[in-house]
């Protein structure tokens, strides 16, 4: 297959949104977030998903005319109702409004509830950043990771991401999960018969493995980021998100890709926006930045590394190359998008058709 | 030697802080925070440091009268300065700002700048629980730490603390650093002949090693929290503490427990302040955390685990005893405090006195 144009991917997931019943603006946003994403070449969060957003908005568990809104808010906080509209739609009117009241009020925090899954944390935080403001997005889930001394999954592995901008230096955009390692890396080991890290999962019995088919089987979870440290990070997610929006905590989270399809996830995110240009004025700040991430890039590096990157910068680098070139994706999300484009009605487009792209 | 009853120690140190010239309000706060700290058995960052901060209160380097103060601000944010002066005392101050703030703002982020070495960031964020709000906090450090590639320590092990409040579940205080493991545990493994997990340190080459000698010999650094995770996040506090507020970056924070002693260190922090009141209302967010803590306590826990913590709750029960029973501290910091009393002038303490206390 030949590397997709950005454009023809974005127009496709455009379509396709439209398709299933998305006001124009929500469904370029929404596409907007996921193409981004793809770009960055963070496929597991990208256009791949789009197959099971998109049952989710047919079978009416996510809203396609849903309208998030706030419920209560200050001039340097707010409360939103998501309405069960896409998360990426959510997401981004809620950092938006963060940005906008931190122009003001210097800093300000919106909490999400009635939410689903949003994608990638840090296009959220970027969002900030892109406006020269200082970001913040995190999420909870569904359970999949253990805590210290747990038999099985805890807390979801809660999403956190963190956004600045630079100068001359670049955008920083650091973007985790609370796990120690990515479910998807767990299964991919599996399927290709190896180990992972017995820092990764946590067996039945609560001890370590480095056995990925336990995690298959459902008879492992994730071990949580540096054990204690990941876990009460993903408890204060779980807190900032869940416990403050009022909506579902740990279980009670619908799983997203899964039947019930018709029944609302009720995910919660939080959004803190800060806005640099109060403290220090905007360019000192800008300049105190380009002084930290030079200097950091200007330090020695290991033998076969460039320079030390900052979190993000290997993802523009990417994005420039898939704005240039396209996206080389991998077979499953290729196969994926055909999925995508065949449920919702359309014929698979040229560019995902390997006999007409060869 | 017996435990030290607490209220012993906390007049002692009362007492050294007044010998240095504090005011008797300042001389009070660090006590506390310094006491409290040793109560919770997080013996490193306790009282064990008091000869420490009060050599660089003797040659001026921190000043005994300094005055933290405002410098800009709105009903959202602060910019203080610490004007050297204790970053205990300046800590306090900060975070109860921020919390006077997020009262009527709902939100208050408050960054600073010329402070130093606060000690454990965990007692500012439960300040904020104290309060019924939930806080965060976070500080630089001189480099200790690597970055993914680099061949030294890039920044410092910059810790985060979040706090949280409950109705009848107890308070969360998660206190981490941005390290994979503290220098401590490396310099005791290095002193037992132990190795370390090579998981903790990186080598002159960049690469992992578990020989804590060579940390000892600063031919090692500490590794960062699950890699770039860490790396990410001390990044992070960095920008939010030492970039927005105008204090020293990295290598330019002084090192504070070495000379020169009479110059101040430039250390920065950053205290976030959210008061659930304005989302759910008081009652119902406190109702929430109890159903949180609770569900996760009463999962099932692994074979000798009595339950699953919630973070914070071992300092809990830790500090319940020592307020009944009194501190058995580590015989190294027994010597410290002997070396605190002695440099400032005081007699060895009775319940300090192996020969007395037996």
């Amino acid at each position: 297959m030949k590397p997709i144009p950005v454009a023809d991917l974005k127009a496709f997931t455009l379509q396709v949104f439209l398709k299933c019943g998305l006001s124009k603006e929500d469904a370029e946003t929404a596409a907007e977030v996921l193409v981004t994403t793809d770009t960055w070449g963070v496929y597991t969060h990208g256009t791949k998903a789009l197959y099971a957003y998109t049952r989710r908005l047919r079978a009416q568990g996510l809203k396609p005319l849903g309208r998030p809104h706030v419920e209560k808010e200050g001039p340097a906080w707010a409360l939103v109702d998501g309405d069960s509209s896409l998360g990426m739609v959510t997401g981004v009117f809620a950092m938006r409004l963060a940005v906008a009241k931190a122009k003001t009020s210097g800093v300000a925090f919106v909490v999400v509830r009635n939410s689903c899954h949003f994608g990638a944390a840090g296009y959220y935080a970027s969002l900030a950043a892109d406006q020269g403001q200082i970001g913040m997005a995190m999420s909870n889930d569904v359970p999949s990771v253990a805590a210290p001394g747990s038999l099985g999954a805890v807390l979801g592995s809660n999403p956190f991401a963190f956004a600045a901008p630079s100068g001359h230096a670049g955008e920083l955009v650091l973007d985790i999960a609370t796990a120690e390692a990515a479910g998807g890396k767990v299964a991919a080991a599996a399927a290709e018969g190896k180990t992972v890290p017995s820092t990764w999962l946590v067996d039945a019995q609560g001890k370590p493995t480095g056995d990925p088919t336990l995690f298959i089987q459902q008879k492992a979870s994730l071990a949580p980021m540096s054990g204690h440290k990941g876990y009460g990070l993903a408890l204060m997610i779980e807190i900032l998100s869940g416990v403050l929006s009022g909506s579902a905590l740990r279980d009670r989270v619908g799983i997203w890709m899964r039947e019930p399809l018709a029944r609302p996830t009720d995910h919660s995110h939080a959004f803190l926006a800060v806005n640099p240009a109060v403290f220090l004025g905007e360019d000192a700040f800008l300049a105190r930045q380009d002084d930290l991430f030079g200097g950091i890039r200007g330090l020695p590096a290991a033998k076969g590394i460039d320079h030390i990157k900052i979190p993000g910068e290997i993802e523009q680098d990417k994005r420039k190359k898939a704005l240039a070139e396209g996206i080389q994706f991998p077979a499953e999300v290729l196969r994926l998008l055909r999925v995508a484009a065949e449920e919702n009605g359309f014929p698979v487009p040229s560019f995902l058709d390997p006999a007409q792209a060869g």
